[in-house]
């Protein structure tokens, strides 16, 4: 955990309400830290219906391999995330500490390991001390409460420097329903399926099918269009749990249903607004910079302009120095390997475009565009003029202060 | 230019001998630059063979659309090189600027424009006022001598901290020839097809043809094997000259004949040196680091993920620190998106194996790799245990002097 908070950490934090169905707890292990929380443990009181999304690396961690084999299942009882180690690259070891944490939260809660999802965060490759926190779940189980959201996402951070939270509402066939989520991440952050850690529950009641298509649908236009720094993390692990707690809801048997258009919204409304938080809280980040590709020649390609946009160490270092260099960004969709035409290029910094046709805008003020660039969002627009695919995708600047922070995270 | 020279430039440059058919001279054109050259012309007396690999940027340079044109033609008789400014992104006025060096270095040496080839580099996206350098060429095709390959490197350097000179021989046939090469990048390096700006001559008589093919070869292992930052450049040029001014030596029609072996092995052997110079020199780069991947599913998946791992700002960014994080390497194979078992996954930093069969290697001690990462150049070894697929890449380490310099560089 970093020293100071982030310059583009939100101003206030959301009042979390509490969501019928699940109960939390933390507590302090020592897995790395001193003097603050890094178990988390959410109890449903009965099963909630799951779905989630993980990393796409081809190493992910224990406990992204103990949660995909649980998934099918579809039900929840007990959730126990960790920070400060990342169980991952733990081989024997890694599984043996996930089955020694499902065990006891399973005899805590009363359920199968089956129903038991597990999450890890920090330092990838040393073996993670299970037992440091296996004997705490008995109790924490029993204290867990229902209005401690803000404490959850406080002990799953790591070099995050503030805790993410976001809150929504619905109706469901004329019944609210809430929607609460948690998320953690600040380096390591690049779209590959899901993103850093996140859990987010709702009362509602929707079978877990039904659930993990939303989403699915719902992580590619929100955590899937971030990034920090590239690179994607061993251990990311977006879920999603439906209690059903709510009363009098409507049956829903297929996302299709009419009935779930506001959920939905409500729901990719708070994905985006956690994903956010996270570049927002980028290691290092000074800005946040949103850059939308429009007329690249499909959707899919202008999601890879863009990305190649967000990624380029130069375009994000230029960022920092507060320097309009449209030069790096003509470089960044040049080597994005889509179609692209240098003399149909255009390019804005805020609403100031500095260049057109191939080359400088002749009326682009330099003025102008400092004076965007000095602000702390910054949008980045590019017209590539051969299609109608479009994206937007987020991420922050390169600053000194990510060299320094990786420069000594390990030890 | 930056004010200090890399910690990891060489402790002595070669001493360039003269290459038969190829004159120098440089100018200050005060393109961008005070008080240093920045315009480079090389003359060929007697039309030399030319051959040309270019960046893979879907938005080139003028400069580079320029020599694509011209190269079919196989033949040279002038190269001008700026620095200061790249040309690219630069619309009509680009192309104007093009033609109208091409006109005047055609005039100066009494050639066809299709026998000129340019290259310009530094910023992107600025007009190039060609003005400033057309009207002196005249003078230095007068003025070029045969003994000019360091000056000839320093005018073409950017954020270059040394010049990049390499000199080979090499017999063809029982008759010495010799090779001489320039190169100059720092930042926006990264391999695809070529990389930066480089002009290798060889006194040689190999025809255009068979000089393309060496040429296309040898910078696969080399050029296309190093990254700074991940960001392909506008601008990357790369170009072999032959002016078979050497006498007696045999005729040569085809690259598989046995009488070039020696000539080819030479040849990549200094693309090579020109190449690790150019990572020597990375922007802000304090460690060079050497990675090899082993026992892929096959080459090219080997170099995939051993460009993953060069080009993680996390990995770099913990060399910088000297820290040995081998769960960033983990974190980057991952990535690739390359097949990988976790469990099978061997890791070394130097001698010192990390990291086996999925986890921390129990006889691995902090001390002796400790040692391994203070050193200015660092092996990292990743065995894969899939297949046989092999690669080495080389990258330099992230800190805070890449954010210092890319932060303040287009002002």
């Amino acid at each position: 955990m970093s020293g100071s908070v982030s310059p583009l950490a939100p101003k206030t934090f959301a009042e979390m309400p509490s969501v019928r169905g699940v109960r939390m707890a933390t507590a302090a292990a020592g897995i790395k830290y001193k003097n603050r929380t890094d178990v988390l443990m959410m109890v449903f009181d009965r099963p909630a219906a799951a779905a989630g999304v993980f990393t796409r690396s081809k190493c992910p961690s224990a406990p992204v391999d103990f949660c995909r084999a649980n998934l099918p299942g579809g039900r929840a009882r007990a959730v126990i995330v960790n920070s400060g180690n990342a169980n991952a690259f733990t081989g024997r070891r890694g599984r043996e500490a996930t089955a020694m944490t499902a065990e006891a939260a399973a005899k805590a809660v009363g359920c199968s390991e089956g129903e038991v999802f597990l999450a890890s965060t920090g330092v990838i490759g040393e073996p993670l001390d299970a037992t440091k926190f296996s004997g705490v779940l008995d109790r924490l189980a029993a204290d867990a409460t229902e209005d401690f959201w803000f404490e959850a996402a406080k002990a799953i951070m790591t070099t995050d420097t503030y805790p993410k939270v976001a809150t929504r509402t619905a109706e469901i066939g004329g019944v609210s329903v809430t929607i609460n989520g948690i998320a953690k991440g600040a380096g390591m952050i690049a779209p590959d399926m899901a993103t850093m850690l996140s859990f987010v529950v709702t009362d509602a009641d929707i079978p877990a099918p039904v659930l993990q298509a939303l989403l699915s649908a719902g992580v590619e236009p929100t955590f899937n269009c971030v990034t920090v720094d590239s690179d994607t993390s061993t251990s990311d692990t977006l879920m999603l749990f439906a209690t059903g707690a709510v009363e009098g809801q409507p049956k829903v048997a297929d996302a299709a249903d009419p009935a779930l258009e506001g959920f939905r919204a409500a729901l990719n409304d708070l994905l985006r607004d956690l994903a956010l938080q996270v570049v927002r809280d980028g290691e290092g980040a000074r800005k946040m910079v949103e850059i939308t590709v429009e007329s690249a020649e499909d959707d899919a390609a202008a999601k890879r302009i863009a990305l190649s946009i967000a990624n380029s160490p130069l375009v994000k270092t230029a960022v920092a120095g507060e320097d309009a260099n449209w030069g790096r960004i003509v470089m960044a969709v040049g080597k994005s390997g889509e179609k692209a035409d240098r003399d149909r290029l255009a390019i804005w910094f805020g609403d100031v475009r500095v260049a057109v046709d191939g080359e400088r805008d002749p009326a682009y003020s330099e003025v102008a565009v400092s004076a965007v660039m000095k602000r702390e969002d910054i949008p980045v627009r590019v017209e590539i003029g051969l299609g109608s695919g479009r994206a937007t995708v987020w991420t922050c600047d390169l600053t000194k202060e990510y060299v320094e922070i990786n420069g000594d995270y390990r030890s």
